[in-house]
């Protein structure tokens, strides 16, 4: 159970890029980095107008000298002091965050980044050895995946409840964007965007959350190829799609599908990830994230909740408040950043055996991610056909 | 409402062929057609066994001279008969279907044939061509289709309150046959032997429900293409499948999906449709069909009941209690029933308004189905491609 | 499985008093009393118009000298008859109930009433020991109560599975009259006039359902004083009340609380009987009458699903379809109906044995729930005091 | 949208008693009051154990200094500084909020407290003339009550939605201690001890919470005299009770009732409240806080959705992130220490109209509470009797 006691020896001395004022993901992030003295805010570049991003700073209690114009600058200056940045968060949109990650990894800076975290495979491979030729951590913020009932189903896998996994069903369909609503909203706007957002909209934006969620549920499995069909209802949209279907076949015989929409009128999230192994199945849901529905055949379907001791102890140590409270998205961004200090630490001190017992969403989760989408366009592209998935 | 006034000018008289001593089918079918005195039972062939069918068939009160060792003598004699069967019901095994139903049209019976209809869209066209011919009704028993949320789900999407119709996803899920029951069970072990069940198992036993219920609620949608892959997850079922996934593109840039599967552990049915538009979906659900969730992009989520004034008229004809009682499947059949029997009066009588006005599981509906499955099993074995459908 | 297999020896001759033309509940009588052949309709006294009772009749397949003006003309006339009714459904507004049953008990006729059985418990004794000396069947009407998984929460509180019952909490509160709908409605106007009503309105109409349910789930508990308070919100009902709470003292020490309403705005049915255990709870909906919701305190909530093996077997028998499937509130009629043939057949050839097996609202269950009105308006007629139960 | 800008002018110096090392409490306090910098903590008398509050100070960030032995030192000590401690959190067992509250206004301290604010209506109206005297802010941690949703429910009903109200029901009813777990937890051993607990269990821990929700949400509501019935199932906690119920009358001639239980095996928390109304009823349950129930009679039921723009905006002020997502109870509590925060700047700057604009659980809801479950427990003790609220 968290209820103050420290993680880390002391907090990690963290600065944001991006986030700044009127940024909501830039709340989650603080939100989640301070919430259990894991991270010590002590420098930022939050806005691209400097003096606003300055004023921003201040006002969060930073000195104005550490609130800086650029991530340039950020990373040189605080690379330079020795209480400097131990650890940045990107939070800025989609095309900038290749750069920032690299430049941070340059200065030996550990990263934190919003997904994707970049467009291509072979930038997120350049990460990732970057990353260990630097020995820094990189976290990407699938914020669901923090969520304490994807341990619980990850540690029934592993004990065989459910038996051999034979089918992955994923999807996160919503239905805000039915609409152009991008006509009005900036927010909306670059998503849309390739220039932007890269060469998906819903398979990164959306898919690449429940796809984590999978991989770590059932870790096992690994796709041999995939197949998707992609559309675009809002026809300004395209090339970017607003729905997407992937099939995917696994090594192991598994088979899976993902269900990435912006259009699925009417739905809230709608992200829901159902495993079904050969003797029972286990399903969660983003908006109900406390309980984990579990269905063993030919028995009584269950229940499970958060918090409750008949859960694996893996499900239980992130647990901030007793079962039937309903804790929610931030206690899951938090139990990620508190992982990612954690890793920070370990890593800083060559700890190969904390880092290899702790499960976050690190490096080769945001390959993982920006590989699928890629493997997505491709067989989409070609007209939705099997693509071997590479 | 039904509360029991008579739907037709009388009883329509009535056959069996199959659904004798121990067939729960059987059972429902009787269920249906005498519910509402729109049919008599008058005569059967129910048993493979002459002897235990006639005894069967005495036991319901029949004269035991119209008790037939086979399908053959009954309509032969039942033809010679100036009060002979003017309609049959087939539930025997999915081989049989075709020339039975076949011979029922011969020899000028209506017939009310379980899905699927036969094995193959050439023989479903001939059967279609031979009701043309001889004008007379071929019911088909998509059951679940009887609920009245159906019909609203229909009216609501005729009346435009979903908008432009975008996706329709379809699935048909249990977890039933997640090993393999059929080497103990009998009644399962035909419905995997392709002799028995034709070409498929779970796209046909499963997918022609929610496929005839999509048809239903969306009847200007045409699938343009589609792609399906198939599994076997008991190796033993090969190469019929007991997990399939479909795709389709529609004429009007719609997209569906389908999942069908006998190996989703745990689930009951899970038979849902969801359909979604440009400014709303709704989505139906078997296992509770007396609701029908509605949600309108931007408005709170609604759950329509079955039996309230607020509904659609077309939904509201079929209820036999008021709202808040629960009705079920036994009332959903009965619903079918009677159109059959209405339809078959008016097609007596030559009374094409009356049939243009009656919405019911017809033979294109039985013709539909077995092109389907025969769609998604020529994609299946091809690898899983897109094949143009025909 | 019951699949139309004879729940008797032959099929009871049956009449009806009430139930004509336009009547919902005659049909429900109609639909459950000949699902299963254990009745056979052979006269009625439909109608307080006797020509239009005698064509309503004869459309249903009666001969029309056995549709009589009025029950006396009918009890004397079948009486006389060698082929005369065994049986006699009641379904007449509340006030008549009394007088009819008392006049079939004395022509030797079984009876099956709408509940309640009559206004006074004085009156109800006195069918109660008329029908034990006439050696004939009292059934009452509970059509809830049919349901199998009500047979499951019995089978488990006396398997121990709840351990020692605390808490007993039922409900049917619904909101259909939150307005005077009455001065519109002719079906609702009776209903808060006492004349026909009897001494209460929800209490009695509603409250006596999950009364007999609750009575059925734990035959073990008696009542030993209770408090009601009620109220009549649409200020023209009253005395009658459209909404109460009644509070139960058992002789156990276990605790019971009945809300019934009308009043509910928005509510569907929202009957509920929810019993509470020292180890576990059950708790049943009549709106998803196939699932039965099992707590186990410190285990994952379960949700029982009709039909499946795991149950117990007295909640399996009645199934009609497997599981998965949705059974209605036709179903349930239709169980209570062939269980009052078997005690009709099973009473006439004095078979203790079979009586004692059989689970069914019988007399004594219609005495109590006129008991427990009476008791409830007595106490609340006091100021809402307790009252010892008697 | 709270995404970080600042509530008040600056954070407001603030000090613990109790929720010290090992406290899950304490916890969620500090989680709220630092959330969104409206408090800093600057002084604390955590523990019983000196020693083990100061270390436990320290390691929170504290002066050794300001970690003081008990409340006495904290607030003489902190009154005495210039930048001393301006509002303190009480984190105690039950019976010794009165007379920390006491002293801390007594001191010119602020307060926020857990409740029971104390164990009489005589004192908790001495603690409200205290803090009207000394014009301090005495906060009550009602944490649930802090959800956004309760605030759209308040908004309806002060719109006229729901008509003219006549029905509250009340419950929060667990199962966590249905047995006797009080013998091996001291965290429940206190709860149930007189003593420490005051004079009752349920009532006071539980029922108090959907209380003041539903105050929250009918403000106009007044109850004119009540009854309550409490029962202690295991018996060892005589005379406190694990489940009571309650029946209330208002002024108004509307009904109310609570069920609070700590008994009701398998229960999560089971807090709900619905208010039914002549044309509408809303209902709220605290496991899925984000959503409220709305149901008109005659429509569709609807699930209202926290962040959606439909919503009134009182209900939106407070979300810390989009719709869809979960939030939870750590966002509910600090939505009430915010405006604890505004209020004690506003307090101390004389600002009575930022004050009258502000709704949250202050001196008066606590007094309520207490007064509430005295008057029920006056009735419990006479036998379960009508009493006249005082």
């Amino acid at each position: 159970m968290i209820i103050g006691e420290p993680h880390t020896q002391k907090p990690i001395r963290w600065a944001m890029v991006g986030g700044g004022r009127g940024s909501q993901i830039g709340y989650v992030h603080r939100s989640a980095a301070l919430r259990d003295r894991v991270f010590d805010l002590v420098a930022g570049a939050f806005d691209i107008d400097p003096e606003r991003g300055r004023a921003f700073g201040v006002e969060l209690g930073l000195a104005a000298d550490r609130c800086y114009s650029d991530y340039r600058a950020l990373f040189a200056s605080e690379k330079a002091r020795p209480d400097g940045a131990q650890a940045v968060s990107i939070a800025t949109p989609n095309n900038t965050h290749f750069e920032i990650a690299k430049a941070a990894l340059e200065h030996g800076i550990h990263v934190i980044c919003e997904k994707p975290l970049c467009f291509t495979t072979r930038e997120a491979e350049a990460l990732q050895r970057l990353a260990g030729e630097r020995r820094k951590v990189v976290g990407v913020t699938y914020g669901y995946a923090g969520h304490q009932m994807i341990e619980q189903a990850r540690a029934m896998v592993a004990a065989g409840e459910l038996g051999e996994i034979r089918l992955v069903n994923m999807q996160f369909a919503h239905g805000f964007h039915n609409e152009a609503v991008e006509e009005k909203s900036a927010a909306t706007k670059w998503r849309v965007d390739p220039k932007f957002a890269g060469p998906s909209y819903v398979l990164g934006d959306l898919g690449t959350h429940p796809l984590y969620i999978a991989e770590t549920i059932v870790p096992a499995l690994k796709i041999k190829r995939l197949l998707c069909a992609r559309q675009s209802f809002i026809k300004s949209r395209a090339p970017l799609e607003d729905n997407a279907v992937t099939l995917m076949e696994y090594d192991s015989g598994a088979f899976g599908t993902a269900w990435c929409s912006a259009v699925n009128a009417g739905a809230m999230h709608s992200q829901k990830v159902r495993v079904v192994g050969s003797k029972a199945s286990v399903e969660w849901w983003d908006e109900r994230p406390n309980q984990l529905l579990f269905e063993v055949q030919g028995e009584p379907g269950r229940v499970l909740e958060r918090g409750m001791p008949y859960l694996h102890g893996a499900a239980l140590v992130d647990d901030r408040i007793g079962a039937g409270h309903a804790e929610g998205l931030f206690e899951a961004w938090a139990n990620l950043y508190y992982r990612f200090a954690i890793a920070m630490e370990a890593t800083d001190r060559g700890d190969d055996r904390r880092l290899a017992s702790l499960r976050y969403p690190g490096v080769a989760a945001g390959v993982e991610g920006v590989r699928w989408v890629e493997n997505c366009v491709r067989s989409a592209d070609a007209g939705g056909v099997w693509v071997d998935y590479r």
